[in-house]
């Protein structure tokens, strides 16, 4: 072993792994902090391999103290955020980026964010990642009820991870997988931990996030998560396209409906666009499982998320085309729910719930689409779901904020 | 003096010892802050004695940069955290444990925390501890009023200590005393500063708390204070009683009101039972000094708290036997108030007041009572001070929140 | 080059110095943060120059992780703190003191801070700054508009520098230029970037504040700027007076209306004084620059402001003469606007917009006036502005808040 693995070094028999090397960068149990880190597969002597996974503590600004692991291989570099609810800042390799320019630009530490600031979107504030997850007490757009704020999009996003571990497997392909625990724990109200996972085979051109949900109470608890992935340049531009198989879509409000009848094409950086959001129940194969994917104009490069419609029901798209110092980026949101506030998603059954001791697990497989092969690939998996199945394009939208 | 005591090392002769070691960890003046920290009596010197003090500075999730002070002693172990009010973590020693099993289990550094969210009570997301302050701007339950959020217990339980002193007696039995300033300060608001101490000589089965609040304005300021003291298993069971001397008990509120009739004996963990919460105006000796406790069913365990009703003169009972994993607990609460919204308390004329440049001391001994020798010491003189006096058990609330 | 030069050192060509050197201690773009550091003219090898410049990191309380950077010179000694906006703490030098007593002591890191608190006034838990930049989306009292709560005086003076540089200039007089970036960034909201200049030749008795402030959206976005620059004693004291040339002057409210007869003069301190607030329309010389200032009751000390009424049409005097614990203090406040809320001033038409890309500057120069020929020659420059026009006094507030 070369000095340069310091700390816990475990060799574990995982339920999920034949043989793993585990190194543990954060264990709040044990008050453990790495701080910068890093590994090489040159390092870890492992034969075929060209990896490194890092973690770096960031400086300045409101990204004080802010941490990224950022996994480096000849297939894809990832790039996540533990401070930041171990979500996705971005994703590039195989000729493509998952992950957009938004305006903020730093790792933002929850400690500078006020989530409840302006009128519930001091989330906004932090938000610059190719993917949040948006959850798990609520989700959806901010509401006022009964005297409590439900800020936007929950507060996963804003939550530090309170274990984070790696764990490679000491056989080829050498699978990564770093595992984060964040928790939502306050007393009478919520006792909640997710397990979240980025499963990753170095070289390859997909990955996997996979997170199990728990309600560690002793009462019943709703739930609810939205997967917000966003896309920018170079895959969104004028002529891009979204697909996905289909039963149903609805305009999320009075203005996406003026923008229904081109609702799949995206147009270019447009003054004034603001966004429009679309409703969809997504069709799946005989497993459950549904996709959508953006796609480049000329079809040579795309993204296409895998889902599991017994987990995550409904798909949101998020159309964000204004100009690029705006944020230009357009969103698939696989989720347990629509983006309206909890109060109109509760109304229209849509919350879901776990027992005492119950755990849900949410899968999801990112892949990106690097040439026009892959592209019309991932085409046809979606019209073979879709099959004859016409979908309905509905002009109402289900509900008023 | 072993290289082990770096540091401010000042002999100080001090108005509450003959002789004294001062140890300073955190000054804001001066800008000092030892982090991880320890001395031991042997590193010391001191003959026949036995204990260690440490500071440890945690890491992971929301507990990053938090410090926890723990004393160990052959006596008993105490745990506090200066960036939580210098509030008390847990006590364990004599067979008995002072404390109890919270779904919040890191050391939340208050950054992470906003006492406005979830409509005021977000201080639950940091409730863990034996002994949390809940002052002295305010305390109890939250409530807007002409605009002002007044938040659930108030913010010296987060509120990080300003300086940090350990006083070590030059000679036996050599007490501790850990001392730390709470700053409760707003331009035009508020001037206020806390003193907090506590006392404790290593090997004995009791520490004393002895605050000092004193008002820095030049305006006369409104004070309330409730030592939130919390005890769960081994004390707290099926069947464990509270004890206490008093004229009069009313139910909090109506939920309450069902329980009067058991209200001083505990049930086991139930589900569904919530919290119970009982106002008591407790009787005193000729000193004006009241204790309360709670004994475990066999009354051979149990843990006791002696005040002065000068100082604090109302007593609140949390009945909080809900489920294990919900946190069974009760709390055996001293205060200047009980626990309705200010705007309640200050309408029934039980908000308290400092002048300009005036102090007020709070001193609170807590027992751990570890045999049923000591069980009965306590009981017996719980007797004395009821004597002849016949408590009247009242049906009906005196406030509706 | 000593040792003691750790760090970037850049040989800089810049637009407004022939050369310079540069050093980075903060930058959030390449995550840089050099923490405690010096540099000294005698480490630097210039001749005849007798200055320092030390970033501090602080510690304790709620200043923890605030950092503070000090120049020191035979002139004078200036403090600002990048955590809290590049906010200047405190300038003294030249007999005089820029700068007061608030109670609350401690840089408080904005961590620690939430300015929503106290219905909108949790600014008040961290003022006690020389000069507080209040806006720049917005400033003045705060109010609640379509559920959004602008806090007070808005958010850069709690808003961390994303980057810190130090210029000194390699040719005698060896300028010095501390420069920091702010940024106020919420995807869709605001994207506001100022670059914050303060430059001094070290062993004169004035700086200049030079910020700029760029609106990085495509779309306009209003702005607001007070520049709330604050004097205790020496300077401020019984028969202080305030002078500057000026059009009108109007009573804030119709507390300050009682004061209008005395306007100019200062009582000692003075219990329930509370603060009285005078608007003023400054009157400007042909270039477009105004001053304001105060002066002992001797006239041999004092401070005057230089601002462009270009770039800051409006004048807020602060007679906060109340007791020296409640902190005895006045303000010169040269702005955009007045301290009323957003609304009012919108309303009343002063809110001034930035387009997209567009810059605007704020140029200050703060003097010590340290003997009596320096304050005579302020008071003959105001009245040389002032002319023969005879100022309007008017009792009435023009807006009610």
């Amino acid at each position: 072993m070369k000095k340069l693995l310091v700390g816990s070094i475990v060799m574990a028999f995982c339920s999920w792994q034949a043989a793993a090397q585990t190194y543990v960068l954060t264990d709040a149990e044990n008050s453990v902090e790495k701080g910068n880190w890093q590994i090489t597969s040159e390092g870890l002597k492992l034969k075929d391999a060209n990896f490194s996974i890092e973690q770096k503590v960031l400086h300045g600004g409101k990204q004080e103290g802010s941490k990224v692991i950022t996994i480096t291989s000849k297939g894809l570099t990832i790039a996540l955020s533990p401070t930041r609810g171990m979500d996705l800042l971005h994703v590039v390799g195989n000729n493509v980026r998952l992950g957009w320019d938004s305006p903020v630009k730093e790792v933002v530490n929850p400690q500078f964010i006020n989530l409840e600031s302006r009128n519930g979107v001091g989330w906004l504030e932090g938000f610059n990642e190719m993917m949040v997850r948006c959850g798990y007490e609520w989700t959806g757009h901010p509401v006022s009820s009964e005297g409590m704020l439900y800020t936007l999009h929950g507060r996963a996003g804003n939550t530090p991870a309170s274990k984070v571990e790696i764990h490679v497997s000491e056989k080829a392909p050498y699978e990564i997988t770093v595992r984060g625990l964040l928790e939502e724990k306050s007393f009478k109200k919520v006792n909640f931990e997710t397990w979240t996972e980025l499963r990753y085979i170095p070289g390859s051109d997909a990955f996997t996030i996979h997170d199990t949900l728990t309600n560690l109470a002793d009462y019943a608890h709703d739930y609810q998560i939205i997967y917000h992935s966003n896309i920018g340049t170079p895959i969104l531009e004028q002529g891009a396209r979204f697909i996905a198989p289909y039963k149903e879509v609805t305009p999320f409000n009075e203005y996406a409906k003026k923008g229904m009848k081109e609702w799949q094409n995206y147009a270019g950086p447009t003054k004034d666009f603001d966004e429009m959001v679309f409703n969809i129940k997504p069709l799946a194969d005989s497993q459950g499982k549904s996709l959508a994917a953006v796609i480049n104009r000329a079809g040579d490069k795309g993204a296409s998320i895998e889902f599991d419609t017994h987990q995550l029901p409904l798909l949101t798209m998020w159309k964000n085309t204004d100009t690029l110092k705006q944020g230009y980026v357009t969103g698939i949101e696989p989720g347990t729910n629509y983006a309206y506030p909890v109060t109109i998603e509760r109304e229209q059954g849509r919350v879901k719930q776990l027992q005492p001791g119950q755990s849900t697990v949410f899968s999801l497989t990112y892949t990106l689409l690097g040439d026009a092969q892959a592209v019309q690939k991932t085409e046809q998996r979606i019209k073979q779901i879709q099959g004859d199945i016409k979908p309905v394009i509905s002009e109402t939208p289900i509900a008023k904020e």
